[in-house]
């Protein structure tokens, strides 16, 4: 049988490490997929930069709209990037018919109904496992491996980026910015490092394993996106003394009023794996109502690890798409015209437990004051832990940390009690608060 | 569309557990699969059990061959177990043109060749995600979600009651024979544990990832299998003083000269997640060229767990069974045509480390005398361990432990180095060896 043809759009680390691994395990893959996969086309504005990933033998050109034209590539990987011309090329290659495959999580977070709406009209596939956590099968898992469930909640490390910077910060005790600066240095983190350090990856990510796991669209802009820029080195090390670790969290629960969705700093009790996975690695929780908690760890980064994940997706179209459109594995899961109405809940709406960390004058009184507080609010704490004052402050210090577990609450609850505690005078600075999953 | 009609063979926990999140979860399966997914007949020779696990409306025989013959069943799952007679009625079914569903092992493992050569020429499907770590999509990851790789290695916890086993072993300090008692009367071990205890559930297990993975024909009977009866509470303490924690493994690697493919118990680096999987859970840790090292973790067992894997099989089936049988999935990765023919190691070419402990006299000279021996055989030693006589013999004591970890080491050669230690007059009692992986 002759090859599958594939047609890549843009060949920067991802796309260059597609074509070296697609090129090693050739014979391998050829193996596996029943038919040989070839990238016989490359776009790219930089001709000399792809022309030096490829060799000879490829075609290069410095126009995408070229590869989409040509009526013999069956695949077109879309590695530009953005929301921009790669929606576009994305969209026009569905509508020449040809099946895509793409690692561009912000693009479908974003755009995702109308392009995935766009290829089941079309009868094309849309594969992005490279969009979720590099090279672990995650996408899979949910969307083949766990169909039997009613899937109960998602919660992952899926920015290898903030991992890394949380890990030094807890192993070394540094603050976020000499972190930042070393993680900029050994190249896990961009020049400009927003979209990962300010949760925005991670919710692009969140979301459609949201979409998946609970048959909803994509919904990037009801996610709620906070990042670990504020994190504060002592509030690790407290999290430490409490029995938990900090990481920055993509969590998605389905509770009976709707869907949580939500990119957050969480403490998780340092006994979970998921707390134990340090470094740039990622790795994804999942609880199923059949299957119970099931985890997956791996590269969530890099040229060849997303690679790995774009060649499983090039040979499962390869594999496939002779199935009839009608059965094939529909892209989020669940066959459009059965998806769920359930919406994605406010913040406000959310119910999960806290840290909360209070400078607090160190007099007679004033934990119970702050109990007394929370208990009026309908607040219930789960521990306590104050420091002395002179270890906080130093010698004489009259100012000191108290930190506060609560139990499960509404987090507009906690908000209004935040406000009324923040309000006492022996509260002496603003208070600290960082949620808190137990993932049992 | 009509909704897939199953039958289902033996209802016994696993049996009534698929019907029942079947069931339970029918309407969310129904949008992920596009067709409703009914078991609409069961065989059990215990028919009143039968009829209580599925209620009315389901017909209910005592003659496995009666399913097999309807017309209107697309798929079969069998969950009778053993070689025997689930053998034969696999074979029947698939003659009859039915898709199979199994979370058999033992008859894959021993009998795969035979099966998936039926199914292919016949062009059904063959589903076993089921038959290894229970609910775990790892069938899927190797299948599927890796395709682009080279695998190198898979290491994993596969069988629940021993590593339940050895959790308790180390939490609790206590021996092999004690724990078992009180995992048999948990329900974590069988009345008769034979096939867990000594490794030949995880070799099935092991015998079936390698194949996958290698793109070799299923080949139990060149598995080493070693279970964890012999292991001493003593040998858990050494290795957790070590940094080490002792796992039973399923191991198979690719080496230039063939695939090792070996059960036995192993030490394996604290810090690692494998190491910290406790109780009766299940991981599996793949390594391939361009992904890197990934994990997979859940429950491998129990009714619900091991359901939520028959049944994402039967949504597999319902959504590519309309592909071509020359594209779809091959059982085993490979395409039949393309399968290698990389031979399984015998032990005693399998390359790996080692902790040693010895029961020596203490005196003067020994311990250069073991290591001079140690390096003569060109065995490379990593760490050593002496205990003072006190402490391990009691005031007085004469005799001591010494435990040695080596480098890699072929275990031809260490077999002989062993036989010479094992001579010297200066080792009072039996060598005792365990594997070392570094899974680095």
């Amino acid at each position: 049988m002759k090859p599958i043809q594939v047609g890549l759009l843009g060949i920067g680390t991802v796309g260059s490490g597609t074509f070296k691994v697609l090129q090693r395990n050739q014979e391998e893959i050829k193996r596996r997929a029943g038919r040989g996969i070839e990238i016989t086309m490359v776009a790219d504005l930089d001709l000399a930069r792809a022309r030096a990933a490829v060799g000879e033998g490829v075609q290069v050109v410095n126009d995408a709209r070229a590869v989409i034209a040509n009526p013999d590539i069956d695949i077109v990987i879309e590695l530009i990037g953005g929301y921009g011309i790669a929606r576009q090329l994305v969209l026009e290659a569905i509508a020449a018919g040809k099946h895509v495959v793409t690692a561009n999580k912000a693009l479908l977070a974003v755009h995702g109904t109308e392009i995935f709406a766009a290829a089941h009209a079309k009868g094309v596939m849309v594969a992005f496992e490279a969009a979720v956590a590099g090279g672990i099968p995650i996408i899979k898992a949910l969307r083949e491996g766990l169909t039997a469930n009613s899937i109960q909640w998602i919660a992952g490390i899926i920015n290898g980026t903030t991992n890394f910077i949380l890990s030094e910060m807890r192993d070394k005790g540094l603050d976020f910015a000499t972190v930042l600066k070393e993680a900029q240095r050994l190249g896990y983190a961009e020049a400009d490092p927003t979209f990962d350090i300010e949760g925005v990856d991670a919710a692009h990510k969140v979301t459609l394993m949201s979409a998946i796991a609970f048959g909803i669209p994509v919904q990037f802009d009801k996610a709620h996106v906070e990042g670990i820029t504020k994190l504060a080195a002592q509030d690790i090390k407290y999290a430490e003394q409490l029995g938990y670790r900090i990481k920055l969290l993509g969590v998605t629960k389905r509770k009976a009023q709707g869907i949580e969705l939500r990119v957050h700093p969480s403490l998780v009790p340092a006994k979970r794996l998921l707390a134990n996975v340090e470094g740039a690695m990622n790795a994804v929780v999942v609880n199923g109502d059949a299957v119970g908690t099931t985890l997956y760890y791996g590269k969530g980064a890099g040229s060849e690890p997303t690679a790995s994940a774009v060649i499983a997706d090039l040979v499962d179209i390869t594999r496939l798409h002779t199935a009839d459109a009608a059965h094939r594995v529909p892209h989020l899961a669940f066959h459009p015209d059965a998806m769920s109405d359930l919406q994605v809940l406010p913040m406000s709406e959310v119910v999960t437990s806290y840290y909360l960390r209070m400078r607090v004058a160190d007099e007679a009184g004033v934990l119970a004051q702050v109990t007394g507080l929370l208990a009026t609010a309908g607040i219930s704490i789960d521990a306590v832990l104050q420091r002395e004052a002179d270890e906080v402050g130093g010698e004489g210090s009259t100012q000191t940390d108290l930190i506060i577990l609560t139990h499960d609450t509404r987090e507009g609850t906690l908000d209004d009690a935040l406000a009324r505690l923040q309000a006492l005078p022996t509260v002496l600075a603003p208070i600290v608060r960082i949620r808190k999953e137990e993932l049992s």
